[in-house]
């Protein structure tokens, strides 16, 4: 149940499994289970999401939760048109109607009604309730919710209850390996891969100092943003200062400790 | 008054009881008694209360609380249609009528003027004020009004007031005993027994974990998404750690004991 | 002046009066002072009211008041009907309009600015402004304001203003003294004197024990649901858990020792 | 410029100066200064501004504030009818239009925006800007703003700004002497002089105690319901009981120190 | 360029400069920049705002902020009439069209986004985006902003953030010299300057104890109240009281530290 | 790829680069990269943008953000036009449609919700969701996101999460050097590099003491202002003091020494 991931059609996004995660993903669906990813920023969930949804030959409905996030952002809204209140599916409600995926990425960033609608979707009910309308979806069996957190925000405040976290099938995503990562890369970029190396054994010096100097490492997208300012004629040095200094820190002390360790590593 | 608790339809949630609670939710609805079910995450309350619904032949409206979940919410609202304020009944106004049970899940996340329209439904009265129209519903003798919660979330700012917990007869719930656990794991996620009895023993660990490592034990749920994930194929460990040990903790630590704990139970 | 509480009619609530608290409403009433009514949950504070207001032939409005009531909510507000926007009163209007009781229960738990309409009604004035529509009702001598609250879950933000509060006669409650207790509850279950004395013997224990090792003592409400349990065939033991330990606490310790303290005393 | 407050005609409240407080209404009337009028709760300060309104043959419109009072709740706001939006005046602009006293109780309570209004409203340009409707109305020689506030529940959140306060000629009240007081209460509730002394000079104890064990001392108003239920035909302790000493404390160790003091003056 | 405040015609109001402020006021508004006045309470910022724009011939429109002031209420907002939504104009809206002075009092009480609208207006490009109608309006050279607030209400929570402080030129305000001031009351009040020296300098002794007993010093203000009540007949020392000393305070220890104070000063 | 800042037409901002931003920003664009400009108040960076946006031929799009700015304000409403609901673009959503730069200034001041938007725009999909509408609008190659903070502010409410940081290639800003910042304040004010040097110096030193006792330094801007009063006649000295100290401290002891280093430095 091995998926390659080779992009054979510009449409489909490429995606380099690590481990057993592609497996899960299709097992999840197959059962219909809830899935729930979490991981650092910029390691590719929502590229995972993205190549999964297209393998398996699924719309993907994607929404970004946030602080006023609400379930009726998820589900509809009543709206104004001549003269009549008319009913206007929101993300979610389209995604189960259609049978797609929904990924709600960051989902503990969103208001807490939310649970309401994420509830009687993750259990045996796999329901969808429009309380303003009256009428309750049933999902059909190629529908899937996917979710998404970073567990290095997670505060009091901003934890998922248990009673939500229970309902998901879990998978833990890190950074990816070395060599694969120079590969995506130079990939994405268009550098060569030795030029790309040395500014992956640069962002993987970085990534072993967050919880010290830096709140989160580098992502591999900052990787593809510098390798791209290189590729299109930038001097290395300002490239990395521009897309893997600046955007992690604004501590004078920090920045200045980083741009002496980039100074040993590149060129 | 013993209910057995086979499913002889596949409509009739299965639901195996452990106690007097079966007895009691009928004879609490005999006599217009309202019903709180206390309990921890994915340990059956719900389940519970789709069983007897059925069992008693009355409709059932369920309602996830939360944050924002307010009175009119359950009551109604008037919508604009045509030029027109029209009102439409919300859930509870809809089970109040049609004489059925209003289950309202984890009522302690609702937003407090909530206790405006259970109080006077809670008491000999047994009425329901629509304020916005002036209607006052009075509840057929078939209604019943059933709230729960989880105690392990009881917070200061979240707790029922004793005026509202002391209009309810209480059910506490706690999860099956093993061999009837193995059971329902097995018929749910068509995983023989003798599979599943691994699976049950490391989640009784992990529930003795309880208040020291995890915020909450694992629940039913979550082993039936285990079972089935390893009936769909998926490598037992692989299976466990998904639905077992991700959606439990986050913490580094945690996770590597417990996946060292489940390396010496499973397989 | 001694009103004989029993009732004749079914319509009247029977009320076992236990001081002066009968003579006081009515003098009040006749004497056009509002009426402040303080005391613990369950201890009959709505019965009351329902029944002098019967007694005194007032029709009695009811509004339970909570985080979000709103003096709109009483006054009423403008809807919109056929493109235009129409009055309608709301609870505390329509009975200033007619000339009875309205009794607001848990009055601190409303909104600061209910204050607002509540101020006039209860000085020498007795009158309704309602600013939204430029009236202002004068209220006729018939109508009686009368609030509750229970001074047990008084805080610093929930205190009613000096300057509210001293616009009010003032009634304290407690529970009913035993032999009446008994009396009463047999007659709401049904079950024989005989068999609910051993329930109102335990419930005097436990109000004891408030303060110490429970929040609020037992009210008479949960002695009626106790023992119509009884009276339907539930085993006394397991009515008493059922609606008078957990109903009351959450914690096992505390449930432990009520359970132990109710062995001794029933059966 | 002494004001006779002696109650000719029914509807002109009856007043009993302390001070030269009706001399410097009338020269701050005269002098088109706006006026705040500082003291406890129920010593006259409603009554006194009604009283000078009757007097100088003013329109009187009495405001109180409170915690969502906003200035369009004084100015006004635009309603929807018949499909237009129609500007409805608050109180505020209703008695600058009349030339009338706007009196604003408890003016610390308003929201902060309220200052916008009153502002302009007591400098030397006398104007309400309604800014909704791009309205700017001069303010009548007649017209006069009087606000009042509680000076012993000024909080840090809840004090008027000094740019506010120095807009207003202040007086300061306090209760009346004892014989006066006497005088009042036996007018109001129809209580010989003689039964209402040992009431009034137990209030006067009763104020003593402020600030130890009493949050605010007894008011005038309740010395009048106290009266007034014993000319009724309570008996004096009940009525003591009832209107002065319930309506102060809910503190149990309080409340019998009171009850003995009460033995110790009446009867 | 020195200005004389000699008021000729009723309409301008009297101002009496103390140092440039004319001056930099007036080169401020030809080379178009904005303006900052910084003083207290009561001080005269208000005054010499009106007089300068009549002075240079300019329309002044004043806005007080408020806790709730929000950029829509300066910029304009869409009304329902006739079923069409119409765009009004704001005040700050109206001043920039018509080219003249928008003075924003207590600037630093407005919500935040009003910087949004302030920040382009301030800089050089002087344009003010209506972006609900997607206008964007072109200040003409005659229009200035001026805004001023209090810095002895600074707060952390209420001060402007350096990237709006640093848009304005800035002007400190302090009370007037002794004599001046003796003028201006006296020519306020039509008190004669011999009556109005004793106010003026018990008023000089209060304001040194700013900070100390007071928290904000007397203003000019309320010394012409002052004069003002006691040239309609009042005694001085009622005068005082009312107008100096309980708008100052509630302290009952302070006040009778001034009221001692005043009577050493006064008569 | 060295872009002279001259200014040939007089609606191209002059803006004189200081290291290699000019490069940084056209590679980002043409690889279709998003930006973010770190740096203190007024030291260019909105003027960078726009001169960038000219020289690239762009239309530009400027937001000031602020804390009531939601993600609708950038993305678009319904607005009720004639009985129908009809959709405004926000000014984002403009941008994107005629591809050119938005730039939001002080994006961390902006609600959170306004991460939604971005994040889609700024990863590989380059979208624009519009949820109410349903549309989702790909950004054109010439489309362009800048943002900008001031890192002096940040605070632990007001911190861009790393998840939309590491979206972003990121420039860091700071004053200009001495010899650049004379030519560039004698160009806009008009006043003679020979007096604008001492004014430089002096701004330079204040600069020095910003973290000891001035928040943030003098801005170039306030540079140009006083040199503009300058120019219009003011003496050096009062031009210095409204344009560069009363804008930067409100403290007594502060001012006054930096008045006196004024003296030592001007003239």
């Amino acid at each position: 149940m091995n998926i390659i991931a080779r992009n054979l059609q510009p449409e489909i996004p490429a995606y380099t499994p690590l481990g057993n995660e592609c497996a899960l993903f299709e097992t999840a669906w197959t059962r219909q289970l809830p899935l729930l990813l979490k991981g650092p920023t910029g390691c590719g969930k929502t590229r995972f999401v993205s190549h999964m949804s297209e393998t398996l030959g699924l719309p993907l409905t994607t929404v970004s939760c946030h602080d006023d996030l609400a379930a009726a952002d998820l589900t509809g809204r009543f709206l104004l048109k001549g003269g009549e209140t008319v009913w206007v599916d929101g993300p979610l409600t389209r995604a189960v109607r259609e049978g797609g995926v929904c990924y709600l990425d960051e989902v503990v960033e969103a208001r807490k009604d939310v649970a309401v609608v994420l509830h009687p979707l993750t259990d045996d009910r796999r329901i969808l309730p429009l309380e303003r309308t009256g009428e309750e979806l049933e999902a059909p069996p190629s529908f899937m919710l996917v979710v998404s957190y970073n567990p290095g925000y997670q505060s009091l405040l901003k934890a998922l209850k248990p009673s939500t976290r229970q309902r998901f099938v879990a998978i833990e995503f890190d950074f990816l390996p070395k060599a694969r990562e120079i590969e995506v890369v130079s990939a994405e970029s268009g550098l060569p891969a030795a030029s790309v190396e040395p500014l992956v054994e640069f962002a993987r010096r970085l990534r072993a100092l967050k919880g010290h100097d830096l709140e989160e490492g580098v992502s591999t997208r900052l990787l593809v943003y510098c390798a791209s300012l290189i590729d299109a004629g930038l001097p290395p040095r300002d490239a990395v200062r521009a897309a893997m200094i600046e955007p992690l820190t604004d501590e004078p002390d920090v920045r200045a400790a980083l741009l002496e360790l980039a100074q040993a590593v590149i060129r």
